[in-house]
């Protein structure tokens, strides 16, 4: 809670990997939360997202904010490593104890990302951070995760997007709270500003999407993205995002109360002297896997109804 | 099972959105499975998988094989639709009876894409196609799905690739069996050949990875992978790989069944009346968020157990 490096390194890979202690860990760090401002960075590949963080970091340095950056990597599916962990990066601000990064890699298993990067992001809160900045592609399922650990989302784009990336943009607009045309000394920036400023719209608690153009290599445009982020910070602050927020905490929970119990339930299954038998007969086709899973977790399922039965009748 | 284009569709509908009656129709069908060559198609956005695609059929369908594609699209993940739902695909193809095209979202929830893909396969399956390609954006997530549903996996790559994208390919170095350097006719692409090549390892059941330059615009290579796809076909069918088939149903079976535990214990979790005063003592910072889960999910949790001493004591 001082700050100390080592410490907080130490604190996140414990709670990464749902050590032996984790749980308690949390529950000590968890009243000194709350304080932080938690910005999510995420966007196609190639959109120049880590050079953006990196420029980021340093004006809010020049405000002398503390601050925090997670990378989370694409996760390599058979070594569940991340894949950039090892990579050198922001060498400018490895001697500055006011900032702290940490590559982190994204998980297969459901709710991984976010409860790992939401937890780390406690641990960095806890720590006195004024901003934690949360770094990802934002491809498929790690844009839906992101909005579960930032307060704001920042898309990254480019001029010069093709046709597939165009498609990952649009699921995308959907979730941004700031549009960062980058890299707009290229051509064609103009054109990607005013096609987005047509679609954007009223979002949540009475903030409007907003786009600007931005150059990480000229420093163009991110006097404005910092000023920005902090009207937003202002608007957060009001009573407007409060029900936003409990819903959100809500949803947390009992993801995590689904996802622990989850973990249980394939203990059980895996284990259940009846799977190799449905298994052999789903070898022979005369059931489907469908069918075998219901079997296996009839059970079980019936058990949880029962329970809420027995809630009910007290 | 005729191959009725209409039938077709509507059961993928019926078993992608879990209608009602969408269990019979995968039990009445399974039986006529195991017949078809699921053959996956990955890579980074921009690689020209699509047009790789196209293609891969049109060779395939001058061999006179009925070929089914399946092409996953990013989720917007607030709507839940498919961005390139609608794009306009493989006109060539839209005519001819003996190809069969079909956009799927992939989904937020855990084992989404997985099961909806599998079972769309399937029904495509029993429908008498003798290939059916399922082509996605390679990058997280998708990759680890992509696993589960396809018998090879062809990893489309280019030369030109940014860092990023450099970072995802290593990704998806794990889990190709097929490389091909698409736009082969664009410079740099021996390089990209010699530094694959360089990596390339046994896989399961003796098969190792190879790498091919492709053109898909001048059709430079495309025979040489629909050979090695036959190759792999080959080696597939021997016994070897039976045991590695077996190991990929278990798991379907056993995700398939925590999956539909995991939705039962949501709904029980959800209208827990301890819900609301464990949020408001989080909020209140008394309990954190995990710890809230805890209590929630103890009490299900230890009826799972108990489910299991009683199975041990039987």
């Amino acid at each position: 809670m001082n700050g100390d490096r080592k410490a907080i390194s130490k604190a996140i890979s414990l709670v990464e990997n749902r050590e032996e202690g984790y749980e308690d860990l949390l529950a000590a760090l968890y009243p000194r939360t709350g304080r932080a401002f938690i910005i999510g960075v995420t966007g196609p590949p190639g959109t120049g997202k880590s050079t953006l963080v990196d420029q980021m970091v340093r004006l809010f340095r020049a405000q002398n904010l503390q601050v925090a950056v997670i990378a989370i990597d694409p996760t390599s599916p058979v070594s569940g490593g991340a894949i950039l962990g090892d990579r050198v990066r922001m060498l400018d601000h490895a001697l500055d104890q006011g900032v702290y990064i940490r590559s982190m890699a994204s998980r297969g298993d459901e709710g991984g990302l976010s409860r790992g990067a939401k937890n780390s992001v406690r641990i960095l809160d806890a720590a006195g951070n004024d901003i934690v900045i949360v770094e990802t592609v934002g491809t498929g399922q790690a844009e839906v995760e992101i909005v579960k650990v930032a307060d704001v989302i920042v898309v990254v784009l480019m001029p010069e997007l093709g046709d597939e990336i165009q498609a990952i943009k649009a699921g995308l607009m959907e979730i941004g709270d700031i549009f960062v045309v980058n890299k707009s000394d290229l051509p064609g920036a103009d054109r990607v500003i005013y096609d987005i400023d047509a679609i954007l719209s009223e979002k949540h608690s009475g903030w409007k999407q907003i786009a600007m153009a931005v150059s990480s290599k000229t420093g163009k445009g991110l006097g404005a993205l910092v000023e920005s982020l902090k009207d937003y910070r202002n608007l957060q602050n009001s009573n407007a995002t409060l029900a936003q927020r409990k819903e959100r905490l809500k949803e947390e929970v009992i993801e995590a109360a689904v996802f622990s119990l989850a973990q249980t339930a394939r203990k059980s299954i895996s284990s259940d002297p009846e799977l190799e038998s449905l298994l052999e007969r789903v070898g022979k086709r005369e059931l489907d896997p469908e069918g075998a899973a219901r079997l296996l977790s009839g059970e079980h399922a019936r058990r949880l109804a029962a329970n809420e039965v027995q809630r009910e009748e007290k």
